[in-house]
């Protein structure tokens, strides 16, 4: 059995986490940390987990972790750099859920996140985690940037036209929606049921710190600068993402349906619906899954990508165990076969 | 591996039984029948089974049922009793989803549903499927009548205080409150998003063909007939039923904590919460646990037990696997072992 | 024009103050006062109020409220006791629609709200705001304790029943049921969207500071102390209320219907609907009317009341201003005569 | 007075048109009619209006429609066509809130609307009812076509660049995201609150029949055709249309918020944000407004604008009661001044 730790678990990456990792047959929880909620038992919190996780968070402690095989870091932006060193030389494996390790340039990370990087090496060590562009350099990584929400669906939606080069790269538009717990499990006024309930809104359309992120991702892929706006909105609903991308075709004669199913024909955690589908966010809720569709209206020049994905589960805490499972050498699906709750 | 049959697998509990047994360990989905949607893949119609579930909807055929070890009747009230008795000849265990064998008095179904009962006979053969009161009746059953979901609720509310007799049995009050899933996938205007959504209400006050199956059951607790008033409201959510329970005591020496937790002590479903808990249905999102709490506001005369359960899950799908794994010796929680998805 | 002040505008009960006071013929908004949003416009915080309301919050500051001819508190209990002194005796009026004024007797209300009341004289001299009980005392007050949103739509509904004397009162039950802006715009975790959407519960069942209010309305209708459960539960909807009311009937001779609708026959604001009818919150969204049904379930010697009303209208801000018409002898319906949203 | 008629009012836009007249200063409502729901009180379908509005639905004649000054056709495409020819020569003035005479090319019609026009020729005389565009023609309009609710969002939002020629016309971008009302009171599964809550998706991405409207009005605008992808998507909630849009800039030097604000100034519908701004649909929930802001991320190529709307308000029913304030000259706004209700 892998020996787990989740530092910070109290948010929602982090019950969805301990949920995935409470069904996982090869998977021991060991400790579970929350400076703030020392003591409490964990099912009290989350109710949910009553009669299936016994354990308290206690108060985050490096010597306790360095005794698990990997740990997870559930935390805010900027507090696991601060000890994934430490983890790494006792040879502890470390899934980052946060962003601390996803971008490659430190200066970049730093202008973006507000904050000196304290161990900028490891950007160039850390693998990030998408495993349907990664799947080896993970399997044999340390440490594993799990993806943002937004760029899990935003790449996988992206990723066969440009790879195989069929869309000009400098005008590509990301429209995204997320549900709310994307926001976190945070006290804070405009995520009430009051506010975000019965209510549809953009935000940060000036900025978001997803961009650089999808940017980084797409850019390798090209091997030149890519070009995105990206416009998140907040969805009235509790989970999910949905993803409406738009490219432009530099030839018009390409069989997208069949580009997408071949891209993805093996991959265990991305399904290509039939022509004409509107994959819906419900399709995934739970499950590790990104669900795909590929338009092509009126057979003009612009390609719309539809995809859905569970933000809590492919977009965190799912993409997270795939990872752990590739790190260990387990069946990529080992406790991700929960099949989505609908209705 | 069991042989399944599913009839009328097109609404909510056919696709929470289909969800349920595409996991379960013990479990070989065979057939699966809907008249309306004859030819059409599963997992067209819910494509949350994509991937899970290979099978199309096929003609009702008696033939093919005849085939299946257990048949489940996912059907609206008054199909099942047309089939029954057949599939009961050829050696077919059958759990009945519907209503069509809940109440042992066959003038009383026959008022309620105002349709004669064709099998009537067969009301008195069929066990009331709920475990937690008949579990050795269901261990050796060949026809199991699933209970309602407000049934299940509310019997498991009150039960301990009857059976210890500590309470009224002729002023008991259940005011129910239930996710709108409990309506069923019907074409209704009543229950479309823009008329259920951010909206509450109460709905067949003056009768709900839940009470005579309550009362029933609870009547066969105490021996002697209990009068009860049942109120159920339509929640703008999904899933979830929140029974909230009323008696009168009839002596105020009595620690009722101890009392629910004795009784439960040995169920795999349902779990007693501690002293001043308020269950929350999502608790139970997706999972076949009955959360109960009980509570004596101001010390005084009355009781209140707060008892939430998944409408869908042990309120109908999950429930009928757990009698299934009952009639077929195996593990109570065999495929129930799913956690809760919260948030 | 009368010269209105509010003092903490930036709850659910301001801003509902500020959409019905912006459109009453009769009122000019003078003031409004909110220390932690000193500056900023009120339609910045509100943006539903751009273009109707051009007011900047200010400082609190009793010389300029003193300028006002009637002041609304929509603050945190316990602060507008403080000011409303030196208001009165300057020869404002005010409308508190907080708990300060709600109970006379200062000793339960300081066992309650857990403080000393500062000025509990005022107790006694203030009026409970219910026009429907205490309309010709509203009229001549200075002081108007504008009531609790659940105790308006319980008060309501169980008056005719005690007035008639026709139930015992020694066993009321209220089982409550709230939209979740009753619990204010706070940044609260338990009211967040994914914290209290596609959810139920109950919660404070051992205690609510509702239920003394309520009992102190009953008891007065009745004459001697009444007996009441009261079991509130949180709806993931955004509005309304919805009171399920049981009372046991003395003696079945008696035609309830009759008897609710003479009762409120020439109230504006009380609707009561026909027989069988199961009022919807949503039909009051928005508006000042609470609108009932009553029910006898199976001819039985329980009584079932319905009342639902809209918890930030007739719950609060609309009662405050149907209140203000009264106290300065308008039209008790001006500035009140906007249609419930529906759908 | 005027004395208006409704036709087909028991759909959503109908109820909301009833809820706008009834409180309209200078309008009788005269008759409604509904071949379904003949002689039932429209309070009884639509307990709102309890109180305010009298009338019964009545079977549908011409005889009776053509005493009113004004018919409101609320009714299924295809349905106004067969009675308004005898209505305008009868002298009655007709706004149609369906789709009936939108484009102004029959054959399109025909074509996206499936069946034969029966009086093409009005398809010239009738005003597009967008005041913001045609306000004058709309004054001395006899048939006034009033606009689809997607069309009026993403129109409003194009206007100011398109008139400006400072945008590429053949590379247009509406994503666009409508609450559920948007699919009206139909008994359909897919509009459930089952179906359609706590889930996100696209609908008819490869074609909408909005597409041609909006084209045809945005073609008038520029002079040569626009080129534009249109992609509806379904948010779990009640009213609401959010419209983003993206246009690329032919050059860099333009300020659009002037542009935008200069544009708008006058309207008396159309309310242009602050910059950076984020517009919210509960802002304009019940109200007749339209909410803007322009945004150009990252001082690049892009413009995105924000565009919300109430569908049912300034997209259906209360853009209608401003075509016939012009249609009949009074002030713009008469019966249009409700604030949103927000929360």
């Amino acid at each position: 059995m892998i020996k787990a730790g989740i530092v910070g678990g109290t948010g929602y990456t982090g019950v969805e986490l301990l949920r995935l990792l409470a069904a996982h047959p090869d998977v021991e929880l060991s400790v579970i940390t929350s400076r703030g909620e020392k003591g409490v038992q964990v099912s009290q919190m989350f109710p949910n987990l009553r009669g299936r996780v016994e354990l308290a968070f206690v108060e985050p402690d490096d010597a306790v972790l360095k005794g698990c095989d990997v740990v997870f870091f559930a935390t805010p932006n900027g507090t696991a750099m601060k000890s994934v060193p430490a983890l790494l030389e006792a040879g502890v494996k470390v899934i980052d859920l946060a962003a601390d390790f996803r971008l490659r340039d430190a200066a970049e990370w730093e202008a973006w996140y507000g904050m000196p990087h304290v161990c900028p090496d490891l950007l160039r060590e850390a693998v990030y985690g998408l495993p349907e562009v990664n799947r080896e350099l993970i399997r044999s990584a340390r440490l594993a940037a799990n993806p943002g929400c937004y760029p899990t669906a935003v790449q996988l939606g992206f990723l066969p036209l440009l790879e195989a080069g069929i869309v000009d790269s400098q005008s590509l538009i990301a429209d995204v929606k997320s549900g709310v717990s994307g926001a976190g499990r945070k006290a804070e006024v405009g995520i009430l049921l009051c506010e975000a309930g019965d209510n549809f809104k953009a935000y940060n359309v000036p900025a978001h710190r997803h961009l650089p992120e999808i940017r980084q991702g797409l850019t390798a892929v090209v091997g030149t600068p890519v070009e995105l706006v990206f416009t998140p909105h907040l969805v009235p609903m509790i989970r999910g993402i949905h993803a409406t991308l738009y490219a432009t075709l530099k030839n018009s004669d390409v069989d997208l349906q069949a580009l997408f199913e071949q891209r993805y024909a093996s991959e265990p955690f991305v399904d290509v619906l039939p022509e004409k589908s509107h994959p819906e966010t419900r399709s995934v809720r739970g499950s590790n899954q990104c669900r795909l569709a590929v338009h092509r209206p009126h057979n003009g020049k612009t390609v719309v990508v539809l995809s859905v994905i569970d933000n809590l589960v492919k977009g965190a805490a799912g993409q997270a165990v795939q990872n752990m499972n590739l790190m260990f050498g387990l069946p990529e699906n080992a406790g991700l076969e929960g099949i989505a709750l609908l209705p």
